[in-house]
């Protein structure tokens, strides 16, 4: 069926905006916000591409599940609260089912984490979902990258791997069992942003940000932006027992360090904080777990290196997702 | 060549950010922006699909001042000043060349018209180039659609039909003079932004909107908003004579009313304000022409209606740009 893109933008996405701070959310030029005095304006963009990002067969509600949730990781990762959104949709044609329950995923996710469709643009082209989320933060406050030093504790939210144990299910129609299977499939289509643990964090952690492309590759940003170097114990990464049973340790070590897509939050921890946040994992507050130390900078070629529990340096397969 | 998304960024992005306000730019989870007090945030995003918004064999310098500029021409449209960027670009290939190209012509505009990126997001994908754009607007002064009533004049900024014919040029290699098609080749690449103009106008318009669409279209979003009608006078419209001079009538009076991508501003301004706007005009400090009047607006069918010089209704063929 045909719509006009005016016409879709109102009937699907004018209902998804009436969260705080909005003076004009959709249907104008443009949106306007209100910030309020002592906060910082946070901002982020990613893009899905069908067949990249995630499969082209992909349902309409795990794509925007999916979507909104990789942006509100990083603004997780900054410390900061969601505020608003905007969405860029480029569809091969307006199909109402598929918009039907595109938008109505897009409404459930915005209700729970308390975000605001203000704007968006949408396109005809092959499928990609590009959303830019907006999130505020109590000024000087933000957990940035480049804070880390030496002898910092570093920590990672959760549990790491399954993210890139998900890709499995797309190449293996037999791996896992069904509940395996549908414990992946959430993992990837609906990652948990850790917000509640990135505001905790605020005044603790030296660093911050998400592991969307691998804990090895993305703690390697830390100590770039830092300017100095990680050492990661291998047995001390936060692997559920269920996924170790699911294949072998190197795999499940390879999953782990390099795989990605986990939208965990990995941090540094200064020693004077350290009680503290152990503290709050002890309570129950904050799940999360020590994996290592920031070490000082001046490293010969990788800035992060792994051990084993003998200390032997563990040989990291793949670094990263690479997109070219 | 292949690069990694962070390199790729790192080497041809990062040097694009130097604007005021920026207090983290490119390269961690999220950039952190100040916004100043008594200041409220303006949001656009504007999506080109390769093929779709522009031919697949445009160059990169023409493809970058496009993507910006169409984003510069909502800012405009809402009387807000732009600040900052994002773009999430979509490659099928990091091929160096063409980053290069591309960068530098974004770089070069973002100088122009004062605004810095500060963060983006590149994959994988048919190319597809998505920017979001942040402007701010003194409290309570943007412009918006909602604001026209009956008696208002309707004006537009500069001439209109231009970004229709030059069209022409990707379907008739042998459109017009080699003259006339680098005017509409830059006219399409390189529209401008009216960013003075709506700055200008806070305070004195009751409505705008930027066209995009086609003018009857827009003008029709304005009179939907503002739930009124509108009368445009055909022979009024500003059209440039050496584009009358190549097509017949009903072909130029169609680009001018319905072909849409010309990103002039069109907008009403309340009898209150009329000499005041006509004053400008007369200084050249704005360069617009009234073309219409807003009327009531309990009309049955379309609420913009085109009149010749007799005052014979004139027939509008197609009304704005469909995308799907």
């Amino acid at each position: 069926m045909a719509l006009s893109e005016f016409s879709l933008i109102q009937k699907y996405f004018s209902e998804l905006g009436d969260a705080q701070g909005v003076a004009l959310g959709v249907g104008d030029d443009a949106a306007l916000l209100n910030i309020a005095p002592g906060q910082q304006l946070v901002v982020t963009v990613d893009t899905l591409v069908a067949g990249v990002h995630f499969p082209a067969d992909a349902t309409p509600a795990d794509i925007a599940h999916r979507s909104l949730r990789v942006n509100l990781s990083d603004i997780a990762a900054m410390g900061a609260e969601p505020r608003w959104f905007t969405l860029a949709l480029t569809l091969p044609e307006a199909h109402e089912p598929w918009l039907h329950e595109f938008s109505q995923a897009l409404a459930e996710d915005a209700s729970t984490f308390g975000c605001a469709l203000v704007g968006g643009d949408t396109t005809a082209g092959p499928l990609t979902i590009s959303i830019q989320l907006f999130g505020v933060v109590p000024e000087g406050e933000a957990l940035t990258r480049s804070g880390a030093t030496v002898g910092d504790s570093i920590y990672v939210t959760g549990s790491l791997g399954e993210g890139a144990a998900a890709l499995s299910l797309f190449d293996d129609a037999d791996f896992g069992s069904s509940h395996e299977r549908s414990c992946l499939h959430q993992r990837f289509y609906r990652p948990q942003p850790r917000l509640a643990e990135g505001i905790k964090l605020r005044g603790l952690a030296s660093a911050a940000l998400d592991i969307s492309d691998g804990l090895i590759a993305d703690l390697g940003h830390i100590a770039a932006c830092s300017h100095v170097g990680a050492e990661v114990k291998l047995e001390q990464l936060p692997i559920a027992p269920w996924l170790k049973a699911l294949s072998d340790s190197a795999t499940v070590n390879r999953w782990a360090m390099s795989g990605g897509d986990d939208y965990e939050l990995c941090f540094t921890v200064p020693q004077k904080n350290r009680n503290q946040v152990e503290q709050l994992i002890a309570q129950g507050e904050l799940l999360a777990t020590c994996i290592g130390q920031i070490t000082g900078g001046d490293l010969v070629g990788d800035n992060v290196q792994c051990v084993d529990e003998k200390g032997n340096l563990v040989h990291v397969a793949k670094s990263g997702y690479q997109h070219f």
